[in-house]
């Protein structure tokens, strides 16, 4: 594809240039169905006054539960508070092993069950929590693994229930990032004692905002439908301490019709991933998150390493290159958990390794599943250009 | 009104008669706005994307303000989140003073930060929190009263932190039923730490789910804000361990609509209570929630209290008769919290004598805002009869 917006022989706009993007490139946009294909439910809805955990949300899980091939799908308010809900079911005790490589939620969760997080690494090349950490942390007190599939990229859902077993630990999977990924191609559930799912905007399937507990165990996708109402079972008298989480039916419908859209927009959106790599990969210093052998990646982010000493420049300042040229870059995670301001004095943990190290070298890069082809290649563009022109940037900036 | 639907003459169902309505009269019909009220702002978001926590949350946040003269509104995804963020914010410590004739969340919003509800009485007339039994539950380790606004009916705002200042103690509303009530004109915000409103579909002002947290405290504003985002002030770095209780654009928007609609919903509610009052005042043994003078309830509820003695039936008959004739009834709040599952065995309290009374005497009737004056009636009058045939019902259940 040729490239229309910039010249080879163009300035960068942080060497003084004119941006390449006229207006901001955001790291993401929403997907959502074309309103026409949900106005007819969402008039039925306005018309019944059934706005709230009616039969669009009983529709959605039966749908999803197929897709994900998990007995039970509870769909909850949002992932957080999905996690809250199922690991109080799971009545898990004391320490739970969880990476601190991941977003803050999976750690919150754990925190309104009063557990306590021993943070464990993750993999220099996965970013996934780090098999070989885990053991050493298991102590009598500990309880479970939570596991996350960062940005997509399946954990290694096979090992992990090896340890599991050794040590009688349950397994948890916080799959915010994952709904479309899978693993020996089967959707990534019914792994662990739970996956639970995000809907939420910056996903690959959105509702506005939602949250999917995937099950195979009837007993606790009772207790987290009891439990999203309150811990009401239906007759006012709580059976324990809830919450109010239920999904409005506005969100159900929303991704009823997106979840409809969803195999297009994979395949769009590995198209445009094999887009970035391809026009990255020979860049030196520049590095990719390894999706591993039978793993597929919904790819929920598109993650970038830089290494300075290759690249000439570190992750801070591309990411000020880019800015300059009106496209988002994030570093995420970035701080880690264990070192965020709420973590960071009552939970240490000292040898995250790799998870200093990637959280000090990551930027991820613009995706959505409607973005331009020629968007993404103008981005590459730039980074390449960034390598191209890091000492004059550098003595810009310096 | 003249009645077209039941003769004077007519049998009850329950005495082998044909039920007075052919269909189901729920409990309550959210109000929604007409759809294309909202259609063209719903449309503006789905094609810009901004699903969640956008302009029209910020927009209701300003208007909410105005509405309830406070410095700060914040919208959160429901009022149970709302009300469990901002205990959080407040750092409130030890034991809290909350009647247990109220819903279930109040106190759940209490466990959910490790703090121990002291369960007291309601008064036997307001059904709101006792202010007699407040004082002998005050011990050192007590940090703040939760009162609540039962069926919108205001608490004693103005005793309440009178007794707050005495022993240094911190006043915070579950003001889930009150949007829409008022004490001396004044809408019921401002007066403790926070108050927090529901706008879920049972209630008087609906947004779908969403929930408003009202305080003239900037911190608590901001605190909450945060929280709701997880804890992150916007560098990804969280202060504290939030959750996700984002509202969604689309409630905003919902309830941006119906609040304009609000002013003729409270007048026209205002009408369809009194009809109830004085269809029901004449009958033995129904009593009503007296509202103080200076106070003005939205009436989210409309209770009735029956004494089986000079009814002739008890609560639990009527609400079998009514439910005879397709009219909904709930008792409700029963079982009183304390005496829920989820406390009775932790939180024991033993002298809530108006508790026990009212949660076992008391019937809401169906009342939503565009309920027909015909149906108030008809319900009224198969009251009055089963008063009159009180005992031809009793022998037929016997």
């Amino acid at each position: 594809m040729k490239l229309t917006s910039i010249k080879e022989s163009g300035k960068l706009a942080i060497l003084g240039g004119k941006p390449v993007f006229n207006s901001l490139i955001p790291m993401v946009r929403p997907s959502l169905p074309p309103f026409k294909g949900i106005e007819n439910r969402l008039k039925e809805t306005f018309s019944s006054g059934l706005v709230t955990n009616a039969k669009y949300v009983e529709l959605l899980e039966k749908k999803i539960a197929q897709y994900l091939n998990v007995k039970h799908a509870v769909c909850v308010a949002n992932c957080t508070l999905g996690l809250i809900l199922g690991i109080k079911a799971l009545k898990l005790k004391g320490k739970i092993i969880v990476p601190s490589f991941t977003f803050c939620a999976s750690v919150h969760a754990l925190i309104w069950n009063n557990l306590t997080p021993i943070f464990v690494d993750c993999h220099q090349e996965t970013f996934n929590i780090d098999l070989t950490s885990i053991e050493k942390y298991i102590t009598k007190d500990t309880s479970a693994i939570m596991a996350v599939h960062i940005f997509g990229n399946p954990a290694q859902v096979e090992e992990l229930n090896k340890i599991a077993h050794k040590y009688s630990l349950k397994v948890i999977y916080d799959a915010a990032h994952a709904f479309g990924s899978s693993y020996k191609n089967k959707p990534l559930a019914g792994f662990g004692e739970m996956e639970v799912f995000s809907l939420s905007p910056t996903k690959v399937l959105v509702a506005g905002e939602g949250g999917i507990v995937a099950t195979n165990n009837k007993r606790l996708a009772d207790e987290i439908r009891i439990g999203r109402d309150y811990g009401n079972p239906g007759n006012y008298n709580c059976e324990f301490v809830g919450l109010n989480a239920r999904m409005l039916e506005i969100s159900a419908i929303i991704a009823l019709e997106n979840l409809e859209l969803l195999p297009e927009r994979l395949v769009k959106r590995k198209k445009l991933i094999n887009l970035y790599l391809d026009n990255l990969k020979n860049i030196p210093g520049i590095s990719f998150q390894k999706i591993e052998k039978d793993s597929s990646s919904c790819y929920k982010d598109f993650a970038i390493l830089i290494d300075p000493a290759k690249f000439g420049l570190d992750r801070n300042i591309l990411a000020l290159v880019l800015e300059k040229e009106n496209i988002s870059s994030r570093k995420y995670f970035f701080p880690p958990v264990h070192k965020q301001n709420a973590y960071e004095k009552e939970f240490i943990q000292e040898n995250l390794v790799n998870t200093n190290f990637i959280s000090e070298h990551i930027l991820c890069l613009p995706l959505y599943n409607h973005m331009k082809e020629k968007d993404i290649l103008n981005i590459c563009q730039i980074i390449k250009k960034a390598y191209q022109y890091a000492p004059s940037i550098k003595e810009k900036l310096s």
